[in-house]
């Protein structure tokens, strides 16, 4: 740990035995705080700053107040012969989705495709985590969640869904997968706090304040709505996602999460939705890879053009060899939870 | 049918009998004539014109060619305990949906998810259809595929995704499916082309030309480049749909689809990728359509907000009173089809 000014630097074992620490000291048993000491590593690892230490007062609060128990055992069941469905048992998503990740990887290989459905979890990390491991074992991924309501339908003004975001990955054979990760929002609400936060101002177009007008201000964001990436198209796939992991695997909707929520700071109980999809049992099990390849040779032969998620590897290269630069207010933050 | 100035009025029956009657004569057998007619049916039936009568000329040009084979048998099989793959062999999808929609959702039901890869079929008609008409057999359903390019990666100018619609269907116990399909460009293809040739300009920031410089004219657009919707995001949309619809399952993506085309008016051969998932299976069977009723409630609660497919279900309920106004070029140029 190097002191630089304000900021404060880390290695990436110091993040991830910060968190542990923090997690471990506020209720979490060893399993649940590793678990999430992981993800919050990946975060930062890899320049997600919104989902990484940050998050770290929200997990505590929520420990603290009872709303999550640190000491939760996921257990799954197969439901359908193509459906897993893993039970959080009301703690944090990460031990739950490492529960699922081998039975899931191991039914979607002897399906063809298999769905898992996520309840009872509090989901406060990123999903590209989630699909890119599941990648990694050589398979296609989609993975969606809800949140507390953030974007207004098409046409309206008020908040009706999270910002919903949706992950996929896709295997790359002796590479890192391809991966994107993107909120039905404008703009994450983690990137809209972190603006907060800092007092940074928004661009045009991400939101609108309580009254439904215009703003920049991220404060005033936070009170009002983020509008749906790409109008009533983003709106849509965010609606497509409420029903998906509410009403079709019996957890809250974004709406249902607030109402029940203790607004303690950290993430309400809600549902998640992962499908596997096994590239070698659809038809194409010798040539699926080099097509793809030659699809993304195509797009890459464009100058200026990156695909999904390289940015992201551009920043675990940097990250890997600089460490981590933590601002030093949220240092301190962190640090002296209990 | 009633003249109406330059315009022809058709009865909905008189829009199916016109293009069975075409397709027939130019070489489609009473199955595949049947299929596609339908699909034109539904399409003018719902106010979708740039599907409906308008695509007539293009199928026709197509049969002629021998692109497309008007007599093809498609045939299924189960080639995982939860895929099926369906051959169009080579003629248009329309026939091959028919034939994949019970077993996919015989499928869907007993495994709680389902997919069916369809290879070697020709598709131009809209997704709607086929998620809509699986959503009112009770499950909910996902459907994508790609075309030629037309919209540039992120960052780029020059056109590699298609289109590639993603469609979506709910199931509402009682009531019509909730239904969305929406082109992963800001515009459909189909739009633009009927903007081409109706002369009018397109909307800011839907396209831009052959160099890569924003336009509004829809011509130059077609020669050019359909912009992605939200920007990256829709543009990473399009491209899992690629991943999906060309070398998960063996068929070949917009660049190669257009590279291998023949060009003569009617659609490449391409793949598509539909999803149909069981909400009895899923953990919640019983309280699944309620819990989603709920949803639309409070989404529908706000002044000026429809759910997605409600305004075409609202063209719909008008056209089926009204019949169908036809430009009366169209009307000649499909009568004189041979």
């Amino acid at each position: 740990m190097t002191p630089s000014g304000n900021d404060v630097c880390l290695r990436l074992d110091e993040v991830r035995d910060l968190a542990y620490s923090v997690l471990n000291r506020a209720g979490c048993d060893e399993d649940n705080a590793d678990a999430i000491a992981d993800t919050i590593f990946k975060a930062e690892r890899d320049g997600a700053h919104a989902h990484g230490l940050f998050r770290l007062p929200g997990y505590v609060a929520s420990l603290k107040s009872g709303k999550v128990d640190g000491r939760a055992r996921p257990v799954w069941e197969r439901i359908a012969p193509s459906v897993l469905r893993v039970d959080g048992a009301n703690g944090y998503a990460p031990l739950a989705l490492r529960t699922l990740r081998d039975p899931l990887v191991e039914l979607a290989e002897s399906q063809g495709i298999a769905a898992a459905a996520l309840i009872r979890t509090h989901h406060f990390a990123p999903l590209w985590v989630e699909v890119e491991a599941i990648a990694e074992r050589g398979l296609a991924a989609l993975a969606c969640t809800a949140y507390k309501p953030a974007i207004p339908p098409a046409g309206g003004a008020k908040p009706v869904y999270g910002t919903n975001p949706l992950a996929f990955a896709w295997p790359r054979p002796g590479g890192d997968p391809m991966v994107f990760d993107q909120a039905s929002a404008v703009m994450s609400r983690g990137d809209v706090m972190i603006a907060a936060r800092d007092g940074r101002p928004l661009p045009e177009g991400v939101g609108i304040d309580a009254r439904g007008r215009p703003t920049t201000d991220a404060g005033e964001v936070l009170k009002g709505a983020i509008l749906p990436f790409g109008g009533y198209k983003g709106a849509a796939i965010a609606l497509m996602i409420e029903l998906l992991v509410g009403p079709l695997i019996g957890e809250r909707t974004s709406p249902e999460a607030k109402a029940a929520d203790l607004e303690d700071g950290g993430p309400p109980r809600g549902g998640e939705f992962i499908l596997a999809i096994a590239p070698s049992r659809f038809g194409n099990p010798g040539g699926w890879a080099d097509k793809a390849e030659a699809l993304f040779k195509e797009i890459l032969a464009q100058e200026g053009v990156r695909l999904p998620g390289d940015g992201r590897r551009a920043r675990r290269a940097r990250i890997l060899k600089e460490g981590v630069t933590v601002p030093g207010d949220l240092y301190r933050t962190i640090r002296d939870l209990t």
